[in-house]
């Protein structure tokens, strides 16, 4: 008999270096694998399982929508999508229309194809440029991964489309304008760059700049959006209005979903674009439930309270730690600890995991913490005493 | 209070040219609007409730992962993800590793990486052009649209990236061959097409012919995978190994997933490429469950019964109208009929749906079927007496 290592060594193609722990089961933030072992998850699956692992209330509406009616395609009305839409503008406060995909991918390669659909004047394609930030990271298909600010990225698959131009910051934006630019695509919060926010001020300067010259704002939320900085979008923490903005990640509560909500109403006709899966019963209803979810949670005080906890915890951590760590960057719950040079993130994340608590790597040299939006006092106390138990053995 | 259908064109980006049904619950090939008016499926949500609506094994499959454990990203072992691909190797009986996705356009970029790669000599890519044929459908983001042999899908959205040629026909393909194509991309069965399916013997020539030029055969199985043609494959019933096989639609029964199988082991290292959501708990568990209730009813010879009543249903419909239609086409569950000239599929359509039965167009001229795998003789007696009480009337 082959064991589940082997299985996924010979079937699956090698695209991640796995740590080959065999979970089982969660719950909130806690994870158990098959030995009964349990571990703080400070990660969340990269901050996708936003409502905690196992959550009852997520898994009676996945429960109950796989019952009745699971997917029918875009062809016909589906209920829970429109609720969905109808909730994502209300909440985030922005007159959008939403279109529903699969992943971050696919909703940054929806808000491409929305951008230089607006550049476009009578059947052609004037305005096309989109300018991308250093570091940035917008997912893996091939033109997402052309948006990418990272050269070893644009690597392999190419030929790769043209039109996008990397600024090395918010500042350089403006030197890179031309008469071809139709859009400027960022992050508000790296995350795979390292858990570093952006200016607030920088940014919404750039959002009054670009929209006088009418150059359309992408904010890619598919990490930031749903409440991870503590607002329901990083946009509405940072006071702007985009154009378009793109969601994924903890939307579903790990039930794959991704969605654009663009401020341009109806830019898209019928036949422009589509997806077979996309905003289906079973995913709008589960993002239904992470958003009621989350917004009780937010309402109650409870999110606000734990976050500022959490910094605090963080920084302590730091400090203590002069040694191993310059400095807590980040906003909400997406947080790091910036590594001094010469020490290994790396080195750091496998003696944590060693010590049963799930920390993630951003960049090159970031400690990343994301955890459940939904973490209980208990549990945060639980993961930093084990990581802290873990520092004191490196 | 805004009605659903209001909420949908006031909230959801109007891509879609929807048909305001109010879906609320299926049984197997039966729908249920909101009236409890009851519908026959012969659409399948476009080929993806391949074990029907409301199925209760997958049902009971998707509430037990989502109450212990829906997500956790592929930085470690996910157990359903391994069973998952090793099944998918067993079936298809292809010595293959598999990489996994959320949607079939994304399984189809994943494929376009893998070959591109393969054409990759010291770093450089040195052979990159992909030849796909016209009138196929190959998805929506921007490098699928541009291997889509759609002139019409080429528009407003470009740059797109080079190194897609089209081919007339499979013998054209012949024609466009260079010294920079590294791969073929065809579907067997096109189902976008009109539902026409290739011929048997040109594409195992084609096969082989590619493969003694070491050029790759990518076939999308997006549609005609996961038995909707009678076996496991199209590519099994054709007879041929291709190097890259990618599905969606059917594999996860409505749960969104899309999968790369490939013969290149190891072609993609750590970190080539990579997906949050893909392969996870809850759409691998999903998927794991609807090939054990396929390969069973395949094995217990209830889906080759029925698809042979279904295709000679098929037939005596087009033999009594041929003033409607030309011909019956299509191969297992991928069905059509082809609409004769000055006739309008839409008209037809439109007549089904209103005596409740589900069709679908494909192409210019076709009505598609594309029933549920599970479907049961008394469901397609009552889907056929509704289509005929609907072709009397026109």
């Amino acid at each position: 008999m082959m064991n589940l290592k082997e299985m996924d060594q010979t079937y699956v193609l090698p695209t991640y270096a796995r740590n080959y722990v065999h979970f089982v089961r969660g719950e909130n933030s806690m994870l158990y694998d098959a030995e009964g072992k349990d571990y703080v998850d400070f990660g969340s699956g990269i901050a996708v399982c936003s409502v905690g692992h196992g959550n009852p209330r997520l898994a009676k509406a996945i429960c109950d929508q796989a019952q009745k009616l699971i997917h029918t395609s875009n062809l016909y009305l589906i209920e829970p999508q429109a609720r969905l839409a109808k909730r994502l503008a209300e909440l985030s406060g922005y007159d959008v229309q939403t279109f529903f995909a699969n992943s971050g991918a696919e909703a940054n390669e929806g808000a491409i194809k929305i951008a230089r659909r607006y550049g476009e004047v009578e059947g052609e394609v004037k305005r096309y440029k989109i300018i991308t930030l250093e570091h940035s990271f917008h997912g893996r298909t091939i033109t997402a991964l052309k948006a990418t600010g990272q050269e070893a990225m644009h690597t392999y698959f190419g030929p790769f489309p043209d039109g996008f131009v990397y600024a090395r910051n918010i500042e350089h934006i403006y030197d890179l304008i031309d008469d071809h630019t139709v859009a400027v695509m960022i992050e508000l919060v790296q995350g795979e760059g390292g858990v570093q926010p952006m200016e607030k001020a920088e940014v919404q300067k750039l959002a009054e700049t670009l929209k006088k010259r009418d150059i359309l704002l992408v904010v890619d939320e598919v990490q930031t959006g749903i409440y991870r900085t503590g607002e329901v979008l990083a946009s509405n923490l940072y006071g702007i209005t985009p154009d378009i903005v793109t969601l994924a990640k903890g939307l579903g509560g790990g039930v794959p979903i991704g969605a654009i909500m663009t401020t341009h109403k109806g830019i898209l006709k019928a036949g422009d674009h589509g997806s077979t899966f996309g905003g289906n019963f079973l995913s709008t209803r589960a993002a239904l439930e992470v958003l009621e979810i989350l917004e009780g949670h937010k309402n109650s005080g409870e999110l606000d309270h734990m976050l500022i906890l959490f910094e605090e915890r963080l920084k302590r951590v730091a400090a203590k730690h002069p040694e191993l760590f310059d400095k807590e960057v980040g906003v909400g719950f997406m947080r790091g600890l910036r590594v001094k040079e010469g020490k290994d993130a790396g080195d750091i994340i496998k003696a944590a995991f060693d010590a049963r608590v799930v920390v993630l790597k951003a960049g090159k040299n970031t400690v990343r913490f994301l955890p459940v939006l939904t973490i209980t006092k208990e549990e945060m106390e639980l993961g930093f005493e084990r990581f802290e138990s873990a520092l004191a053995k490196l």
